[in-house]
């Protein structure tokens, strides 16, 4: 039966779906004689988290004596926008707490069972935890492999190419555009290099309002950017715009923040995101900014739109750069879908060549 | 009843897939009293023609008087490899000739139907036109456009890259690379140039025998293929290898041709195949290759091969050189096709950029 209840608690988590931020989706559900007596998701960055609004929906409280919470990741332990769910659990005297997933947040690890355990809960984990874990991909790759997921996006034309030289060239239809638009919202920031910045001049929103739109970061370590107040990163400031440059500047519009990486290598600038929180990364390019994380094999998929169009010529090639290209890169897990009359390309970094 | 009979005619033509050569698909049926006493196609290169075969093959001679054929393509009325057909209609006392195509051929053209109705044959056509035009697709464009049917032929990766620097790279799987020999066995030449000749040292031959393979064309200005007897395209003689170049050389192997365009220029290396009948070309590249026929803009046909696969930096991108890409090309008729871990992506040119 432990798996028909984790089951529930995971559904309970999917209802936070796009509202928890850098917080995991976690679900809650509490049993007692073989039925559910209450259940809870965190449906909010900041506000209670599922254990917590699986005790407070509880409308026979007076049943949560002696009985089995099922959490789909490991009750927090310490105080941080809430007070620590292991005490409250304590408190409502529940006996049994299974665990689909540990949490990998340092913070949390281990912690969160030990006090339980010293309080006299009995403790199980492991139940369904691959599914719970797919709750939560960025989060759990960000605690354990101590960078943000990454994804690198390209938009290319048949030939590979994804512009004319020095000029802004609508590769991907409509459909694409929308979908590009979509999945923004789902990163916590979005990457790219002053170059493209200044010759696509993008907004790099997403579709539909948001409490957290993705932190817009550009890499621009001579401070390009400074020269050109009228870009639509500086103009529209709908979502935070951080500039990773070694420049300084003062009186910058409030949405903007300058970020100075220990060097301007893709393993500084990833370690620098890393510093400041942002679990998952989709960067959008140019070709070399694309070349230079899959040179520092720092990334983890690869979306490709793909638009039936040539460009040829010195058009400006997809993930080129000076640097010598000497080996090929398998790909798996190859996903097509049609997008009106292009298509986007899923695929993942192979097993093979994980290295982290 | 005209189209009917003439459905049945179309798929007698279909008999001689792959074994007309250089000459049409065609088909006959013969029809008296509304029921078909005879049919025919057009089954090898150099034997009978399509009507002659539905006169011979005929139970009921003495039902041909004052019957009516349907022919998919116009009678000859010229001596080639066969006497012509209009003649041996007239022989057989057949009263009226129902004819899909005329023929493009400028040895046939109306010349066919002017003899029949010089005879007293009453001649229509464009029944099934369409159809039956798309019998012969390459026949129809070598001498309508007076240049072979084109299609430019490449195999990427996710970046749109061909190869590492100067190094012969896998980037297909297997299905992917039957698929190709298989394609090849359609056209009447291949093409690439002599980098990708003497990088790559391919056969460039087709999966199976064929009486009539490829031809084999590379486009070498400074004979520099010369140089490597040791190449796989001189060693094996299974198919006829043409050097387009302005050097000279004696004692050849007897499958090599040497042949001296106008110019470089592509356009004079079309012309000169089309003086030489090739009625389609399959262009494997590399790069240049490929790029200079787009800016000529002789092709009709783009077929990629893309593989999950990345290779970046200086990588050879598709569809690359020096000249200065200053605008997109778009593609129709996008079908896309799963093979293995591959994809193969077949577009056509658009019609709006159709301009022969």
């Amino acid at each position: 039966m432990h798996t028909y209840f984790m089951a529930q608690a995971i559904a309970e988590a999917r209802k936070g779906l796009g509202r928890t931020h850098t917080n995991p989706l976690v679900g809650a559900v509490i049993v007692q004689d073989g039925d559910i007596i209450a259940k809870g998701g965190h449906l909010e960055f900041g506000k209670e988290h599922a254990e917590k609004n699986a005790l407070l929906s509880c409308k026979t409280p007076e049943k949560l004596f002696n009985s089995t919470l099922y959490v789909t990741l490991e009750p927090c332990n310490h105080f941080g926008k809430q007070p620590p769910c292991s005490q409250a659990i304590i408190e409502a005297g529940i006996k049994q707490v299974v665990i689909a997933q540990l949490d990998p947040n340092p913070l949390v690890a281990g912690q969160g069972v030990a006090y339980l355990e010293n309080h006299g809960v009995e403790v199980t984990y492991g139940c369904l935890e691959e599914q719970a874990r797919a709750l939560n991909p960025f989060y759990n790759h960000y605690f354990e492999h101590k960078r943000p997921y990454i994804t690198l996006k390209q938009a290319i034309s048949l030939d590979g190419k994804i512009a004319l030289q020095n000029e802004r060239t609508a590769i991907t239809h409509e459909e694409a555009l929308d979908r590009v638009h979509l999945e923004r919202a789902s990163y916590q920031a979005i990457l790219i290099g002053s170059q493209t910045a200044l010759t696509d001049n993008p907004s790099l929103l997403t579709s539909g309002a948001s409490l957290y739109p993705p932190v817009r970061v550009v890499l621009d370590r001579r401070g390009r950017l400074l020269e050109h107040p009228d870009l639509k990163l500086f103009e529209n400031s709908s979502a935070p715009l951080w500039l990773l440059t070694d420049q300084e500047l003062e009186n910058l519009p409030q949405h903007v923040r300058l970020l100075k990486p220990a060097s301007f290598e893709i393993c500084d600038i990833v370690a620098c995101l890393y510093q400041e929180g942002i679990q998952s990364l989709y960067v959008e390019g140019g070709a070399e900014v694309h070349d230079s994380f899959l040179a520092a094999d720092l990334w983890d998929d690869v979306i490709t739109y793909l638009s039936p169009k040539l460009l040829g010529g010195n058009s400006r090639a997809a993930f080129s750069s000076q640097r010598l290209g000497h080996q090929v890169t398998e790909l798996s897990d190859f996903e097509i879908e049609q997008l009106g009359s292009d298509l986007r390309l899923y695929t993942r970094r192979s097993e093979r060549c994980l290295q982290d």
